[in-house]
């Protein structure tokens, strides 16, 4: 921003109650609603349309780029533990951080309903730049459209991120190895059984909230004490399973785990019970999985279990559950299954009781409940 | 991706032919769609969710990292000259040229309605590739959600762009001067007037297409020919007002344009008369304009005017229109506006009739056709 023409911070200058179509139109409405709902906010550098930006980490010879892109459509929009914009800025923060990056900037672009509260807009972003001074990355950039009644469902978020991985760092989940041993971080489906919950269509009762938080910190934490981490994903749409089976796709190891050890709540397993859905196919924007090395795993990765503890939001639920294990440890067993090598078809298995852990097929789960959560 | 394990492309692996809410769940269904449609033509280098890019530009020093996002919700999805996906990859790759940044990569994120043809997908999706090797881009990383029938309007595209500032390479709005002279590239108004009439609802007959087109090496060329080039936009939601009153706002410096001066097609022209509206309001996918101080433009700039016809498609309007001038000029005549400075209100003012080019109430002009355009 030039001093000359300094933009002073102009609050309440947008006095319309509702998103109208104007306001999409590019010009004066627009720029009012862009001034004092985001710049306002995220307080971008400058006036351009575009963010100029520079770190010496990027300059770092041997240093990769790493940039990953989310559209968020989460339904209800707010929701306990977070709302659209928390997840937007997590979920683009996790994919970088999973990946070894270290997350530096994001874009939000948002694609807004007609006759959207002004109010419901304010809350979402101000969620996002917490998220965001949580995550320690910035909101550099973004986009506003404008859409009639009718053709959207009140609001979409669309972040893009950019980080970078140092060099020498080599997350990828190619690089799983039969006799690794991975590990789940935090409680499964705290997320999705939230969203189900909230979507008010099931008249559940619960008092789980999302544990949607970004993991730049903890992923940095756990390389730190574990350098010998080969990859890592988190277990957001599709669950743990999709996780897994993303994981023996891509390195051709067969997995199993032990659902015995796998970190459920009490009140996530009873809305699994109620409407007849496997947690393992819960969406999560919290938990993540990642593999090591056997013999590198167990002696040092219990330092970062108080790293968990204390980024973790404490609700009621929570506190609750605080005997729940920082990490469960689950065997990759290994053997690459032969049926299946080279096809990329290979499926993680539960240990307990040998099923299949196959994908998930969500038409099959949605209809079987006659509702579809937007996770 | 890993040599061991490569993934043999597979076309046609997608039976469906429509989205169904399955194709969003995380499962083996999304990652059908995914591997068929999107990774089949774009070709990321790896299986992570992330991009992982290094470019020689970005560690050199000084160089600038630019980062810009757009949401596109264009309504019809395919038009004259182009569709959805062809706009989501010009409109970020231009919204980085005009800022001085050379584009590199792109992200590329899908909003689909449930019931969305796959056939539609698969042609915005080869469009956008198309259009990234035209503009020497790359789409590295991308995301698809699905939403229930009545979610979405068919298809809504995120692009978000990274791209390189060379060193020592400046170009702002706040740095244009009184008496600066002002350049609009192209003809106004196509891309704007070609939605409209192909929206079907106002019973207009035109052969206009949109000039949606990468102006990356267009602006490359305009800087080599002159250096002193202070800022550029590209003129397209809020049209040619817009972007001029952009500038004016940024560098609280008044402009008038010479409105006789202004490259329009008859055809287009006539479309704004039958509709009342304004062409300088009109979007456009093409055009910019761009000012330099004066002793320098004169002498140099004609040069570009080949290039510019060279990388424009030859529809038959274009060829019917071959007389139009490749640059029209207009002065911006250069006094800050006393009454407003400071205040970032300067207006454009259009020379010919003295009438003010305030911003676009889009509003008021949906409302007097009884529609309104998602351009």
């Amino acid at each position: 921003m030039n001093e000359q023409v300094a933009l002073t911070p102009r609050v309440a200058r947008l006095r319309a109650d509702r998103v109208t179509l104007a306001h999409g139109g590019g010009g004066k409405a627009m720029r009012d609603l862009i001034e004092d709902v985001f710049v306002s906010t995220f307080q971008p550098d400058g006036m351009e349309d575009q963010a100029r930006l520079q770190s010496a980490l990027l300059a770092e010879p041997g240093a990769q780029l790493a940039f990953t892109t989310d559209s968020f459509v989460v339904q209800p929009i707010e929701f306990p533990g977070g709302d659209i914009g928390r997840i937007a800025v997590c979920g683009t923060v996790n994919d970088l951080a999973v990946g070894g990056a270290r997350p530096l900037w994001l874009s939000a672009a948002f694609i807004i309903e007609e006759g959207c509260e002004v109010a419901l807009l304010r809350r979402v972003v101000a969620s996002m730049r917490a998220a965001a001074d949580e995550a320690g990355v910035r909101i550099v950039t973004g986009d506003t459209k404008v859409v009639e009644r009718g053709a959207a469902d009140r609001l979409f978020v669309t972040t893009a991120g950019v980080g970078v991985i140092p060099p020498g760092r080599m997350l990828s989940a190619e690089r799983v190895q039969p006799g690794d041993v991975a590990i789940v971080n935090g409680v499964l489906g705290d997320h999705g059984a939230t969203i189900l919950a909230a979507r008010g269509d099931m008249a559940l009762e619960t008092d789980i909230a999302s544990d949607c938080r970004p993991l730049g910190d903890l992923m940095e934490a756990v390389i730190a004490a574990a350098p010998g981490v080969r990859c890592a994903r988190d277990a957001t749409r599709g669950g743990l399973a999709s996780a897994l089976n993303e994981i023996a796709q891509a390195s051709a190891v067969g997995i199993e785990i032990e659902e015995a050890t796998l970190p459920l709540r009490a009140e996530v397993k009873g809305v699994c019970e109620l409407l007849g859905l496997d947690p393992l196919y819960l969406a999560n924007e919290g938990p993540w999985c990642c593999s090591f090395p056997k013999a590198k795993r167990g002696r040092r990765l219990p330092r970062c279990a108080p790293h968990r503890l204390d980024g973790r939001r404490r609700s009621s639920a929570a506190r609750s559950n605080r005997a729940m294990p920082a990490w469960s440890c689950a065997a990759i067993s290994g053997q690459p299954n032969r049926r299946h090598a080279g096809r990329r078809t290979t499926s993680a298995h539960l240990l307990k009781e040998k099923r299949p852990c196959s994908s998930p097929d969500r038409a099959r789960i949605s209809r079987r409940n006659g509702a579809c959560a937007r996770t």
